[in-house]
């Protein structure tokens, strides 16, 4: 008997193959009281599993393929990072000495007052940083216990394709299995933006996550049918079934090298407009990843990683490298943002900012901040300054909610540069814009764009100021809406400023790349996107399909319906489907 | 030799008087631990005590005046109530049987508890309820230690002006101090929400707050001149000083005579244009005080005061007691906002809202709450409903987002309507309009004038989230601009969908109520504000001298240079100056 199973589609694509479930058998932990003269020793045997847990790392390191996206390194190199992070290490090291704990119980206690920090965090990205801390010190604690996970797949798994069910799956157990015949992972917990389903889709594996019991539902080596972006996952399929969902797939795999044969072919919409399609990227190795999807450059490259998990705020020599290398790695332009980081973000600037506020996002984030904290500000500017010669640099500044702050920003800008020029420094004069992302900003975007040299649209940000909402909170997310009129004329607005003062108008939040709004967009007037790298081909071919004269009629005057007369939702919703 | 202070001025005004200051003894709490047998007695001990406590505040209740504003005898009132909470007398009880404490230390215990959960608290008015709970444990406090403060003045000060200094006050006492020859209040605390603000604005005294130390700079009986608009104070003021200020002191009450005078003439420009002018109640009292001061309405009843400080919520019967009474007593329109709370605020639901959200600003609040909890919305629908026919009720929802919460709402409205009308029991149909607070409702403005029979816009919550700051964060509030061309814009904005679609807009947020931008709300097209009523005549002053003609054609140009030009700055600040 089939079974139906619905979770969320997270990684695009249809996979068939047999079950395996992974179970995390629960580890067991001894606890108890050292002698006074066993602490020392205790402490040696704790750092020894700590260096043979980071061995372990190295080695998964050591073993991802050539050409995987930058983002799947970064994560391994994350748990390595954190391994020697001092609230784990120090913390306990100490709790062995004070209370003569053993290792195991010590480290535990560590890992939650470490967790219970995370889970106050208001930053969704953030909170996943919970999940490595979990698994840093899980891999540590299976050192000390010795009892190591085992991460082979049966023998039969090995020729037949395989279908991973776990409760949730570390990053280096992701690479592990994307190694062997696994087609897709199956997970009980996570929601879209948990490591699996990051992974998954940079690895271009299809994912289902949240599916709760899945374990329990389905039988060890069953037949299981996954669909990646409906969250669908069959089980024993009839054979109606199976048939259909192979065709599906060989569509799909037809799709994919249709849109392969894309990436070398412009963004020219079938009436001759040329539009510009640019990647979003977080790490300088993810620029091979870009350009390998014919991405013509980087529309966002944010700067937030450097300065999370570390000591210690990165120095000016260690942005400059940072960003000499991507501004390199890049072919095309490169738009480079300012630290967006908030109160509620975990940076250590050596200094505090004062309580948590009640509302962090409409708080000292991102420009308002590195306008607080001019020093910090001032070191990354002369780093982003010293490296841009090495490309097309632009600056981007977040969070712009009025022209004082802007011209603001520019002036710290310009008496870097004046600094670095007396200092004899070789140093290019890159263009400066401001990203829209607040209401204010978008609505008075004709005074703004007098003075930026371009602007960038950040829907994300945008959606949830504009509606007053918070996507995150789960009570409200339900009034998450990108096709909210109120959104689409914003949208319109900037471009339209953008348009008049003669400077590019490009958008690099959520909705940019996802192709059911590229129609839409267009006809908004938009002709520079910038997204993750893995939407740029189908976005293209959503481009090359399409009439751009023709959409820009059509979707302003049923923009004006939808204001003035509360109607043309069907209309909305006929062109978003026949975009994909 | 003089000497200039400077505090937060919160109560406008000029009084000259000779300094009293205000010490609050500290109290010395004996703490010992009761033998078994006589923890029943100290039980009994604390309730005579609680009961004595509350005769003081009905004696002070009492001779509180007849025509004073309502909300200063509902400030007593609150502290009646609160001296029955269980989280004040159970929770106290209990810590005398449990921990065998004697009453003054179970008692501090429990109120340090809530105070704990009120200094969490966002919504700044809430956190004044602190204020609350440690005047209603001191009260009692002093009971039990037979230690009464003295609040009668000196014997000169009978006969002469007297100016308090005080740390803060509690308004039982501003009562009492009111009623003898007090002229102004000076504290070292509090803020403009504070309730020596709150109640010296609405017994019409000077005050100043937030002046650090005042108690050690200025000397006992010293001569004080007190401005409560610039928040100056200045002591032992010299010949020439003193003459200025008792001139300007002059001048002011001829300026509030000439403005009493206004009363009862029309809010009617130079050029022949009507505008109508409303009063924001929190009270059913208030009514009288709004009528005072020659409101022809009221544009905002809030109704959270009747679910605040309480257990469970009210009944049916018991709110639409509240709005018969409010609705009754109102000459003109009355405009009732439903209920605007959040998961941060303090009412007994019965129920739980899930965890405190990240940014609670954004979150379940208003009209989305009301939404999910339909069973207390439908309650308040059927209470206003019932009451509506005492006079001329609207019924106002708050933070509308977009249209289909609008339609949702109208519909259970007229669901509750039609459930009433099957019981026989005779209603009207007031109108339902939308309060315009969240930039997508301003930029969307011509969709929901199509369903929605008024707008009124609440600037305080549309500046915030328009320009993306909480205004209670100390660290982004410098941000809070009442003048960003954006903000000024979507005013415009909704003021145009509203005429273009035949409904009236007014305005309820703080703008309205100040008379530096009544030129300019008027040039924006509006004619219809609601204010605290103490601002009412002021505005209908500056209404009076304008001519909305001239400011129309002028201000629509201006905002259009500012936007698109960035320039414009210098002819609003002069049209600013011109309305003071």
């Amino acid at each position: 008997m089939s079974l139906w199973l619905s979770g969320i589609g997270v990684s695009r694509g249809i996979a068939i193959g047999r079950a395996q479930k992974l179970h995390s058998d629960e580890l067991e932990i001894p606890e108890y009281t050292l002698a006074a003269a066993d602490v020392e020793g205790e402490v040696v045997r704790f750092y020894g599993a700590q260096r043979r847990a980071k061995e372990q790392l190295r080695e998964v390191r050591a073993r991802i393929p050539l050409g995987t996206p930058g983002d799947i390194a970064a994560f391994i190199d994350t748990h390595l990072l954190m391994m020697d992070d001092r609230s784990i290490t120090d913390a306990t090291v100490a709790r062995i000495r004070s209370d003569r704990s053993n290792a195991e119980v010590a480290l535990q206690k560590a890992r939650d007052a470490l967790i219970a920090v995370f889970n106050q965090m208001e930053d969704p990205y953030l909170r996943t940083r919970r999940d490595d801390v979990e698994h840093v010190c899980d891999r540590i604690l299976r050192v000390l216990l010795k009892s190591e996970r085992q991460l082979t797949l049966k023998s039969d798994a090995i020729t037949e394709p395989t279908v991973i069910l776990s409760d949730d799956i570390t990053p280096a157990d992701i690479i592990l299995l994307a190694q062997q015949s696994v087609v897709a992972f199956v997970t009980e917990y996570g929601g879209p933006l948990s490591h699996t389903a990051i992974l998954a889709r940079s690895l271009g594996i299809p994912a289902v996550v949240g599916l709760h019991n899945a374990r329990r539902l389905v039988r060890e080596g069953e037949q299981l049918i996954v669909d990646g972006e409906s969250g669908h996952v069959l089980a024993d399929p009839e054979v109606l079934a199976t048939a259909f969902y192979r065709r599906r797939q060989q569509q799909q795999v037809q799709h994919r090298k249709r849109l392969t044969q894309l990436r070398d072919m412009p963004a020219e919409s079938v009436d001759g407009i040329r539009v510009h399609l640019h990647a979003n990227i977080e790490l300088p190795e993810d620029a091979a990843v870009a350009s390998a999807n014919g991405a013509e450059g980087v529309g966002l490259y944010r700067t937030e990683f450097l300065f999370m998990n570390r000591k210690g705020q990165p120095s000016e020599d260690e942005q400059y490298d940072a960003y000499s290398r991507v501004v390199s790695a890049v072919k095309g332009p490169i738009t480079i943002r300012t630290l967006d980081l908030g109160a509620d973000k975990q940076v250590d600037s050596g200094r505090s900012h004062g309580p948590t506020p009640n509302n962090p996002a409409l708080g000292l984030r991102a420009i308002r901040l590195c306008l607080k904290d001019q020093e910090m500000f001032r070191t990354q500017v002369r780093a982003l300054l010293r490296a841009a010669h090495h490309g097309q640099m632009k600056i981007m500044l977040p969070m712009i909610s009025n022209l004082a702050e802007f011209r603001q920003a520019a002036a710290i800008i310009e008496s870097c540069r004046e600094e670095l020029r007396q200092q004899g420094l070789v140093i290019a004069s890159p263009p400066i814009g401001a990203m829209i992302e607040v209401p204010a900003a978008a609505i008075a975007a004709s005074m703004i764009a007098r003075h930026a040299r371009f602007f960038s649209i950040g829907t994300n940000d945008l959606i949830q100021y504009t509606l007053a909402i918070d996507r995150v909170d789960d009570e409200v997310n339900y009034l998450y809406d990108p096709l909210h009129p109120a959104v689409l004329q914003l949208v319109r607005l900037t471009i339209q400023a953008g348009a008049a003062a003669g400077i590019d108008v490009s958008m690099c939040g959520e909705m940019a790349g996802d192709p059911r709004y590229t129609r839409l967009l267009l006809g908004l007037g938009l002709t520079e996107f910038s997204m993750h790298p893995t939407s740029l081909l189908e976005v293209k071919r959503v481009v090359r399909e399409s009439s751009i004269g023709d959409l820009r009629s059509k979707v302003s005057q049923l923009l004006d319906r939808m204001i003035t007369q509360a109607e043309g939702a069907d209309e909305l919703e006929a062109l978003l489907s026949a975009g994909s």
